[in-house]
């Protein structure tokens, strides 16, 4: 086993401070200045005063640069083909395009191979860690056939353990005529294929869409996709106020995901689940469909469990960059550049039930992310600029990340 | 002299196309496809359609990405030491912070040893590049003594050709006894000593900002700036309504910079100089700072000459990304994807009076910026990811920019 210190750190954020109140249901930042670490074998083997470093085989100086827990992207959609610019530009230009929405994605998806679907999610999944993540869920939901979802989570199962079912993520155009049959498809043939090959189960729950699902289409799916084994995550309260939260607190999903139009009876329903249904935000989507952000700071106040992710997918979001999400947290949604950082990691982390990343701690794997700038303000400060990367320690050398 | 190939170009912007009424004083965004580029020594020396490409001694295959002219980045502050992140976070938290504000900067820049400062500079300069800005005007305003000034620009001067002698940037602590004293120091010996070190003269006209400068002070600033040979520029209209935008008309400025607060005079006055004075939109400081942006829709249908540039300086905006410029103009100031990159390219290189730079044309200079996306569109629809960088084109090889 080869050991390696890491010193020069001007700022480790390891995200297992002491509970401090700032992160409901969780510890606080745990913000560390003259601190150093050393890596053994993938993992933390030592954190502690840079005065106190122990030997190592080798030395790694980052001269100043601030050490955070890799990022954890807990929503991202990253199996897909097809392009769906120009439907971006048409709607932030208000022009009426018909291009095919969403359909565009799922066709193009059935057509691609599975080797150009494998080169695409390695790609944008190399995309994240030039960004700073380290963890990253993977939804499928642009197949919509049994084989096509199978494929689909096969394929994101090769880049990570956290995969998610998403057969209800719209009722396909050729299945528009009976619905009730599609919600058979899915709780049925398709969830047999595809719960070998998933962690968890999702639905886009959301009355305020035709093609999404209800409350009860919802409940069938998730209730189906527990019985086969699978942990839960909902799509809830995107487009306007809807089930979405209180079924997924009712039925002990996870993370309730997007969390846009929340009444009061939705927020006291995730105070009082804050151990277990996280609050993800994703405002990503909100800066790129024009639309109003998320409440944050209302719910961080009320004592809400918030994480961050991007939502990653062709349609409705195409960021990858959970620094960008960083920045749109702290600017339109009220978050202090801390309670950020911390969504982004160990919050994102619990909304995936991993206690072993989003933190820096001594056991748990050397999932780092370093910046180009002394401190995590900076990730908010610098809006834009790509000065997150994943850590990557190999013989002894800090091996740069490939540019996406 | 060695001749490259560029082919497997999935679209070329040109920024030098017929006249298309969508970009007021200038040609249409030029787009090709099927394009192949041959670079000869450092300039474009065909373009074509990728069939007819002629022989090379060597060949870069793109597969399928855009290239694009390289960003013109016409108003950035980066000559500057200090860390002022905990401002920013204080701001965006609505804290009270008494930390200095621009004060700073000054002090810190003025103990910074020469070596320092031009490490800095050359870092800031290395990531603008790494993000595919390949021209930026560079001012002084943090040194605010005649020495310091001096030695600002001469620094700034080793990056570009492009320097702004900014002493009228705000009066300094020391000075606000006695103002016009300060622009007296500032139109003689301050003047005397950087206008050999300096393109451009620039001025922060803001009667709204206790320590910026009057009219009449700014009038004085810029008309000894002229006679000593300089062009000017002007911050004018930021942070209420005032008089920069007609100062800046009526002496023939080559750009005014923000015009977030406009009436209908100034909006008028600018569409009569569509061809002299340019209006460069910095909405990275409206990110930052959290205030509205200015109306980049209503200027460009009046006819008003619109340029984008990211403002990079540590108090309001330390964003050095022209694509999330161009991502925030699209999503929050009603560009289209095709306007604001005109705007961060060849509008950019109206604002500093350059022809050859932000378009690309047989016999200019190889200035180019590679997408790692097939189209323009990807720089907006992508926000955050840094999908831009300067392609550099070197014995026939495509050598990455080095990372920040
Ligand atoms: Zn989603
Ligand atoms: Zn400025």
């Amino acid at each position: 086993m080869t050991a390696t210190a890491v010193v020069g750190i001007g700022e480790l954020v390891t995200c297992d401070g002491e509970a401090d109140g700032a992160h409901p249901g969780g510890p606080g930042l745990g913000l560390r200045t003259d601190a150093a670490l050393v890596v053994e074998d993938g993992r933390v083997a030592w954190i502690g005063d840079s005065a106190d470093v122990p030997d190592a085989d080798h030395r790694i100086d980052l001269e100043g640069r601030a050490v955070l827990p890799g990022f954890v992207d807990s929503h991202s959609h990253l199996v897909f083909d097809g392009d769906r610019a120009a439907e971006f530009a048409a709607r932030m230009t208000g022009e009426r395009y018909d291009g095919g929405g969403i359909g565009v994605s799922v066709g193009a998806t059935r057509a691609a191979s599975e080797h150009r679907l494998r080169e695409l999610v390695g790609r944008r999944v190399a995309e994240m860690r030039a960004q700073g993540t380290t963890t990253v869920e993977i939804k499928g939901g642009y197949g919509l056939t049994v084989d096509d979802e199978a494929r689909s989570l096969r394929i994101a199962g090769e880049f990570t353990p956290e995969t998610t079912f998403l057969g209800a993520h719209v009722v396909p155009p050729e299945a528009r005529g009976d619905r009730a049959a599609y919600v058979e498809l899915v709780t049925g043939p398709m969830l047999e294929a595809c719960a070998p090959h998933a962690r968890w189960a999702d639905v886009f729950c959301e009355p305020n869409s035709p093609h999404a699902f209800t409350e009860d289409e919802s409940r069938a799916v998730l209730t189906a996709s527990r019985a086969a084994g699978l942990e839960l995550r909902v799509h809830g309260n995107q487009l306007g106020p809807g089930p979405g939260v209180r079924l997924a607190v009712e039925l002990g999903a996870a993370s309730v995901d997007h969390c846009t139009f929340l009444d009061e009876a939705d927020v006291s329903a995730l105070v009082d689940a804050a151990d277990t249904t996280i609050a993800t935000l994703l405002p990503g989507v909100e800066f790129s469909t024009r639309s109003p952000y998320p409440d944050a700071r209302g719910l961080l106040d009320a004592g809400v469990s918030v994480a961050l992710a991007t939502d990653c997918n062709p349609g409705t979001c195409y960021s990858s960059s959970m620094p960008f999400v960083i920045a749109l947290a702290v600017r339109e949604m009220g978050m202090t550049p801390g309670e950020a950082v911390w969504a982004a990691t160990r919050g994102s982390a619990k909304a995936l039930r991993r206690d072993d990343v989003g933190r820096v701690t001594v056991g748990g794997p050397a999932d780092l992310t370093v910046l180009e700038a002394p401190s995590h303000l900076h990730l908010a400060y610098r809006a834009g600029v790509p000065i997150a990367r994943a850590l990557v320690t190999r013989s002894g050398g800090w091996v740069d990340s490939p540019r996406p």
